[in-house]
């Protein structure tokens, strides 16, 4: 598994760097970013937090302008940030190059459907591929794993966890689709990537998957009040009725005149990156 | 003096906006970013810290790389961030189309060459007419204002800071040109900007202002060690020469490891949050 060193950079004590591979899951090169903060030198082995992005972003948006980087470098946490898609000019798009499908827009499923069962495949790609890329790679403490995400990174974080629960110590995420199954969005992209039959998304709805048993011990959601996807996509309610119903703590924070962009993420995010540190015993 | 609102967005209990105005210092329009944190509701008047961006730079670089808002809005600074030259179609720009002059590139000088004169006067824009608007439209203290800057706005910053030390309660730079009467970026600026005579550009040159008598009470600055402009273009050393045979006191910090990007100054730029705060009184 090469991995090629797009860029790295001192930043907060630690280096943030920028790679590329070429991935057997997508059949594309794959470029993503990692923050190792100071205290690696040693040889400690560090926990790792794993942040999905939304829709249109790549690795980029997080890693400028997340603002995660002090807290990581208190904590003592490795971040990593991976693509949302497949990329190149052999990889299928939208047919009308719209945002919410295709490129920037993986979703994180394993496509069924033709053209993109061939390279969509970023559910194995964040969950097999690259940890073990990661693991291989970096100081990394494999044994504490935790995760987040943004908006379709938030469906991304929450999915994940729920189907590996004992992989992930701790999950968050910021403005998360909380139901493909019930936002246009979601019923897009998992029509395109999964089929019509939608008994086969309920693998990829975190609302469907609380409702179908899987159990996660604890989820932190930061929303914004005034995000203009709340209402017709991201619909919180619907989470935090099947996390009451299945008896799992969910703190669900109403952030009021915050929206969907980074300006909200960066002023949360150390949050959420102390909460993962708590349940990953770095604090 | 009519100012339009381009974006505003909530960000650590207070509002990251960008605006645009006609200027007539500059006979374009103009945009830059302001941050108001949170307290300003009630009425109370705030300090107000200005930034200096760098070649190729616009207010964008600093407002999403910098991480200035969580120090912001502990310490109750307003962080003020200009564009760094005229904009627009009808401004002359560098012949060949160089990064390091004409647009991205005004040295925060007055033009007074040939076709720059008209349009290039960011030494005025910076210190007069932005100022005005300021205090016209935010809740600004305009009694307590400190400056900084990054490269070419380290520059900016600690020239005018020793041009106007009762207007600039203090000064700090991030890898700052110290001397552009003896670096190939200064000499192609200033050349450029003000002619062939070089004794004009003394007023633009921090080490030559405090060789001829100018002074500040003190001065804070970071510089990377592993800046690849250190030796042909900034020479901070230069400074500390001036700086010691002045009696300024200079606290020159160089980080080892550290290079010239925005993962180099978002380490370092709460600190200087803090130490311009305790000289504003905010601590």
């Amino acid at each position: 598994m090469a991995l090629e060193t797009v860029s790295t950079n001192k930043a907060f004590g630690g280096t943030q760097g920028v790679y590329r591979h070429a991935s057997t899951a997508t059949g594309t090169d794959m470029t993503f970013s990692v923050y190792v903060p100071p205290g690696a030198e040693a040889g400690a082995r560090l926990p790792v937090i794993w942040y999905l992005s939304g829709l249109t972003c790549t690795h980029a948006n997080v890693t400028e302008k997340g603002e995660f980087r002090r807290a990581c470098a208190e904590l003592g946490l490795i971040f990593v940030a991976p693509d949302t898609s497949p990329r190149g000019e052999a990889v299928p798009d939208d047919p009308a190059g719209a945002y919410d499908f295709g490129l920037g827009a993986g979703f994180y499923v394993d496509a069924t459907e033709a053209p993109y069962a061939a390279n969509y495949r970023m559910y194995s790609y964040v969950t097999e591929e690259l940890p073990a890329l990661i693991a291989a790679h970096f100081p990394a403490d494999m044994g504490a794993q935790a995760i987040t995400g943004h908006s379709m990174g938030g469906h991304g974080a929450l999915t994940i966890a729920l189907r590996n629960p004992d992989r992930y110590r701790s999950v968050s995420a910021f403005a998360p689709i909380v139901s493909p199954l019930r936002c246009p969005w979601g019923e897009k992209a998992l029509g395109g990537y999964l089929g019509p039959d939608r008994a086969t998304w309920r693998a990829h709805d975190a609302t469907a998957l609380i409702e179908d048993g899987a159990r996660v011990p604890a989820i932190l959601i930061d929303q914004g009040g005034a995000d203009s996807f709340l209402e017709g996509q991201l619909k919180p309610g619907l989470l935090a009725q099947a996390c009451e119903a299945a008896g799992i703590p969910l703190t669900l924070r109403m952030q009021d005149g915050y929206d969907h962009s980074y300006y909200f993420i960066s002023t949360f995010l150390a949050d959420h990156l102390r909460w993962h540190a708590e349940r990953l015993g770095r604090r």
